[in-house]
């Protein structure tokens, strides 16, 4: 099972408006990728290892596949209209990574 | 519910023995924090979005409790224990983050 997981810097100070994230955006994603999508997660970030810190990521987003063929065929056909529905939510940069998950 | 996650940067070519991480070290951490750990979590970084690239992390690991007090509480106490052991699987210095699950 692989993790792609979209990680939002905070570090910027952009906004980024969760609500449209968890109950727009990521369904869309999930909608578009078909069961090859096995799982979609959303996180706001409150701080780093220290209270009150400022924590690297404003959000991530998070989808489950069976590997990364899998991610690729789903994904790719849709990455346009996914990647336009971006500015609806923020402005921030994304980082990409994909992970196998080990644990 | 938050999740605590620990990311290690893949920038500086560190090794990460992932072994040790999934059955050593992620285990003591969840039974030092008890009951208060409600998942624990290991991820291997494969790549960045493009595939051959190089992943921003080498590996993360992730820690589930329903509160962040009730993640100070039992985390805490055996901080220094848990530092102690991560020499046993690298020398990356991690970044940590602390996130309000919301999808």
């Amino acid at each position: 099972m692989i993790r792609v997981s979209v990680y939002y810097p905070a570090s910027g100070g952009e906004a980024f408006d969760m609500e449209y994230y968890r109950t727009k955006h990521m369904p869309m994603v999930q909608r578009l990728c078909g069961a090859a999508c096995k799982e979609i997660g959303a996180e706001r970030g409150l701080s780093g290892g220290a209270p009150g810190s400022t924590p690297t990521y404003a959000a991530v987003g998070t989808l489950l596949f069976d590997s990364v063929e899998s991610f690729s065929t789903a994904f790719g056909p849709h990455a346009a209209e996914i990647m336009a529905d971006v500015p609806n939510y923020t402005k921030i940069e994304p980082v990409i990574q994909i992970s196998e998950i080990t644990l």
